[in-house]
């Protein structure tokens, strides 16, 4: 435990983790010495790194006394006062962490999952021990947004947060809009570029974005959520032609992860929907990020950057590992980031969302079809707001028909949704989205 | 002097100004006080406000024994911790600032101009008397850039900062851009709106943005800058037609505020400058503000918000109590925001400027002028990119010329310009912009 009359003359950081990000940390320790030690006010010295294996061949050098295989080499060294965890997934990483809380360390991590499954917990046991456990790398890559909610936006009693926070989704969207490609083609091209993994389920199915929604709607809300509190579709249904009547209609396609307070509840979801061409949001394009906060005061504030990659994830990393480095020995005043469990702010249901709807089927091409469909829309209360017919094929008899509703509930129009893929003369409910305004 | 040993059970708040900003902060203090008690960890209770007439009628309904027109009621009561500045204006308001910080006292302001002139003198001071020193309202209104260049973003070498930052300017050129108006014209309209004041000299004239970007760079580039080391233009030179003519070359005209590391020197600028319509910024329109920084690590992280008003300055201001009230007791961890001259980056001279150039003449209707202006500018080594002739007036016999150029240096171009201007055929070099890419 760290106290005033022990604040070390040099700061000793360990390093789990030698990745793609762990690599451009240990970079940043070994070649910006003096400019860290200027904004820490002391010298920071990479002191242990955990690999899992000596001898792999690496981008960086670095000497050899430095690596080591045992974790204890840095959980049980007194001397190392922050512990950098970049090694991603849960198991060792959320035991590595609490041993290093445990133990006084300061803990800066990189990883969403842990602290969307167990943030609490964590920070819980951070200040039982007076340190900082930081996570901004969690969220967003070079956007400080996780900073932002919990220090700069305080003042403000969050009304809704807005995200483009998965680059692998933005990267595939942006190919369908702009080239017309198909989910499949797009997804390959972004699995050769790198941007999406061999089994690229955690970001197509929005379980990514899911734990980036989980911390901030925890910081935003003081409150908290667990990933399964949020509802989820990923972004495999859509059809090129979705992308065109949206633009036709003056939408673009983004997957956002969506969490507001409504009636005292706040509803978390992450799907891909219909945005106004003119609105910001809209306008990310290809693997940037962008976060929208709508505050109590500051109104709508917009954090657009780059949401992932070796030097922005190193920017976030680093920047938690000075103010950790300043925080040193002033842990008595750590402020109360989350909520540790006094009072929980309830999930609403997503059969509670209002929204607008896109809705998009496959119909037999004859007269009355129409009218049969907007009956059941009508007697649902679900208000028709625009109709497109596109795409008769002679061959099938078979037309598709594209229609927008004004504002109504989840629950209704899914129920009409069901009565309207029993109808004789629908083929098919090709795809359902909500309309964002 | 707050030590360890001092830290007080409530915190009290000395708030000096009760106009649009300080009705905000008030009303925060009084309505949200277990909100932050909550953020703080301790209650946050107004103690004492100090205004210029104690009589004047008020929006916000006060006790009268909170109110005080001597600010020594604040300045000399050892129970207030927190000073929060916001009166505006150098005097008295700076020295007010420099008292609280001598007897220990954290002070909060939004007062860009005295951070402008004299930020480092009081961040040394604050330093040495072990109190924090907040300014995030003084730059971007609710969006929060300050705090991010000294926390969040902190692990980057900042290559350049570039931003919208005065709202009454973009809110004119806005105006001009999508109605065609003049600017006495749209100046008029921002007037009548309440967004430019009376004497709008320090909004149209860059001054106000100029103060801003000397804040920023200084943090940015941890060295001392002055407002007059930044090269300043207004706007009001700006024509309805300049406007027209960007448009069809593919650009928008927007009022920037630019700092960028070239050479080891700083070049510090704002001016109304031609940006490609695509470019974020370009779409920043109405009193928004934006900045986007980029960084060695984070790559380009833009920020768009509302850059002035009551609710977006309470947010920045309230932000940086709590961050004030948390750390209290903290002080020997303060963070070296700015180099207090140590160290000094040295300013680049606007003659040092490459960059590419709009330039509009009226020249008389006649054959080879194009020729003798572009061998003007040929004999400069400044390369033409494109040309357009427009709007011949029969009756004065005289053309407006349009000439964009690829990149060249600021003096011979200014000097080339020169030329031009005594050109026979040329009756007056219209406006010359510069093209930010």
């Amino acid at each position: 435990m760290t106290t005033l009359s022990t604040i070390p003359s040099q700061l000793n950081v360990g390093l789990m983790g030698l990745g793609v990000v762990g690599t451009g940390v240990a970079s940043i320790l070994l070649n910006k010495q003096e400019s860290l030690a200027g904004v820490t006010g002391r010298p920071v010295n990479l002191k242990k790194v955990l690999v899992r294996d000596l001898t792999r061949p690496r981008v960086i050098d670095l000497p050899d006394d430095l690596l080591t295989t045992n974790a204890e080499d840095i959980l049980a060294d007194p001397d190392i006062h922050i512990l950098v965890e970049v090694m991603g997934g849960v198991d060792p990483a959320e035991s590595y962490m609490k041993q290093g809380l445990a133990a006084g360390k300061h803990v800066v991590t990189a990883n969403k999952e842990v602290m969307a499954k167990s943030g609490p917990e964590l920070l819980a046991l951070a200040r039982k021990n007076e340190a900082s456990l930081l996570f901004e790398a969690s969220v967003g890559g070079g956007i400080p947004i996780v900073g932002c909610l919990m220090n700069e936006l305080a003042a403000n009693d969050v009304i809704s947060i807005r995200g483009i926070i998965n680059g692998t989704t933005n990267y595939i969207l942006t190919a369908m809009a702009q080239h017309g490609t198909s989910f499949q083609q797009a997804l390959g091209e972004a699995q050769s570029h790198g941007y999406a993994e061999a089994d690229p389920t955690n970001d197509i199915e929005g379980i990514d974005a899911a734990y980036k929604l989980t911390i901030l709607a925890s910081l935003a809300y003081r409150s908290r959520f667990q990933p399964d509190d949020v509802y989820r579709e990923g972004i495999s249904k859509l059809e090129p032609q979705d992308f065109q009547y949206a633009q036709e209609l003056g939408f673009a396609i983004k997957s956002l992860a969506i969490a507001n307070l409504e009636e005292g509840a706040v509803q978390l979801r992450v799907y891909p929907a219909l945005l106004p061409t003119e609105h910001m949001l809209a306008k990310v394009d290809g693997v940037y990020n962008a976060v929208e906060i709508d505050g109590s005061l500051c109104g709508q504030v917009l954090f657009h950057g780059m949401g992932a990659g070796r030097e922005p994830t190193t920017s976030a990393v680093v920047g938690d590992l000075i103010e950790a480095a300043r925080k040193m020995g002033a842990q008595h005043a750590s402020p109360l980031y989350i909520n540790e469990g006094t009072t929980n702010v309830p999930v609403r249901s997503i059969d509670d969302l209002e929204s607008r709807y896109y809705i998009r089927l496959a119909v037999a091409d004859r007269p009355g079809v129409l009218a049969k469909i907007a009956k059941v829309l009508g007697d649902g209360q679900i208000s028709i707001a625009s109709v497109l017919q596109k795409d008769v094929h002679p061959e099938t008899e078979s037309a598709e028909l594209v229609i927008t509703t004004h504002p109504a509930k989840e629950a209704p129009v899914q129920k009409a949704l069901q009565a309207i893929a029993g109808l004789e003369e629908v083929r098919r409910v090709s795809n359902t989205l909500r309309i964002e305004e």
